[in-house]
């Protein structure tokens, strides 16, 4: 299938990710027909108001039957069961992708619970916030962003090309990793970090922190993330991001040891690493065009 | 002295925070004469063309000769020696204070290197941005921050009224801890934060990092601060900053022992809990108006 022949999508999952791809097919492919699915009547009735999809379904089978590409916008937890239910209602030749922020388990549950007769490939668009729910969904909310794609040994070209100009269409850069390399480099990119703010709220005291400024905030913004998406998140990734957070521990000795020793060159010399390699990478970003300039 | 009969302040040092104060004392207190100090001449006639000051010296000795209040601007490694250098020159009764990060060092160093005749009283505003120099010096720059002024025994309540005071005529809210508390809470809430943001970009590969979303540029922006700046103040801070990556690295161990023994219910209750907190955390600073609605 080439995306000029898309006829239905369907979106299963009507958050702030669904939601928002809702509103950017509308703008970008404005002739195909979007056709919600979610288990909440209340969502339901509301991403219909907002203008996510077109129509929306409480069954499922109804949802995915005549869709000709299907996208799993719901936590990660959740597809092993999702796929089960889905599977005999998917037509033949069905693409099925995900947004989940997690790969390699995706990839093999859809083998697992999948037909032969769909083909399904992974996508991370790399786009969101700590904000959640319908409510918050926008049509510009990839506009910029990074889509990785994960393909393996048996996704076919086509189903690559689709998929890619799908996210393309809609405003990202796409890439493409394996979904184990892909685990690999987001736990340290994306779990690492959330974990990391997390741990930093935890270990400090609501007293203290109250005289906290900006560099606190936006230090430990992603902490208010979604739990439960986190959770999804952490638990299909869970040797990645010890790694992680081991190879962060680490670091983290070596500055506490520069700091005991009063190793002053040690401590000036990685704060000047620190801040070469992060502006290095804001102005590769907005190079880019993936920061507002 | 009280506020209204403050007449000449002297502003050592024209950065980011020293053009800053000049531009918020003009705002609030207008008729206050402003004095500049900076070594760099680039940098003195830039503070007079953008109004910081009103006046400025190359000469230290000039710049504090007449001056009932003087603010150190400067990194806190050049406290000596600047001290030293204006010792003879304050005028009797001069009123000292300071925007350095940390408290206990300066506090020592104003007993050791200023005469018994002027009074020392360390402030600590929590403003500014990973920005640097006298071009973005705004006069709003404090308006809803916290300061921290920090009294010893020694201070005399007079001081205490007149630097609480001129901090809060510049729009901020003030509150009083002692030098050595007020390092030991700030190696938790603003210099652990920089450490951990150091960590998390030296730990990356760059290659990596090219892939990353909002979250990891969030969570790492103030390791672009100055390297300098943030290494005196780890320098002058090491024992507390040490103690709290110590903390951090418990934290991080027992979320890294969750994921290896696949513990779902302790992630999430992490997950959660700093969720919670942060969010306490927002509501509250919103409801103070230290952050805009």
């Amino acid at each position: 299938m080439k995306l000029n022949e898309l006829d239905t999508v369907c979106i299963v999952g009507l958050g702030l990710l669904g939601g928002s791809v809702g509103m950017a097919v509308n703008r970008a492919l404005g002739r195909v027909r979007r056709v919600g699915y979610s288990h909440r009547a209340v969502t339901r009735r509301r991403a219909v108001e907002l203008g996510t999809v077109d129509m929306v379904c409480a069954d499922l089978a109804d949802a995915v039957g005549r869709a000709q590409f299907v996208i799993l916008a719901v936590p990660v937890g959740t597809f092993p069961d999702l796929m089960r239910q889905m599977a005999e209602y998917l037509p033949d030749h069905c693409i099925v992708t995900d947004v989940g922020s997690t790969k390699a388990l995706p990839a093999r549950w859809a083998r697992k619970f999948l037909p032969a007769r769909v083909e399904f490939l992974g996508s991370h668009p790399m786009a969101g916030s700590e904000q959640r729910g319908v409510e918050f969904a926008r049509d510009d909310l990839f506009d910029g962003a990074n889509c990785i794609v994960t393909p393996t040994a048996r996704t076919s070209r086509a189903t690559l090309r689709f998929v890619g100009d799908f996210w393309r269409t809609l405003g990202m850069r796409v890439s493409h990793l394996g979904p184990a390399e892909h685990d690999r480099v987001l736990a340290r990119i994306s779990h690492l970090p959330h974990v990391l703010a997390t741990a930093l709220v935890n270990c400090s005291d609501e007293q203290q922190i109250a005289l906290c400024g900006k560099g606190f905030l936006d230090t430990t913004r992603i902490a208010s993330g979604p739990p439960g998406v986190w959770r999804d998140i952490l638990m299909t990734n869970t040797t990645n991001s010890a790694a992680a957070i081991g190879r962060l521990i680490k670091e983290l000795t070596r500055l506490q040891k520069a700091l005991h020793t009063g190793n002053e060159k040690a401590i000036m010399r990685m704060l000047e690493t620190a801040q070469k390699k992060r502006n290095n990478l804001v102005a590769e970003k907005l190079k880019r065009r993936e920061l507002p300039g």
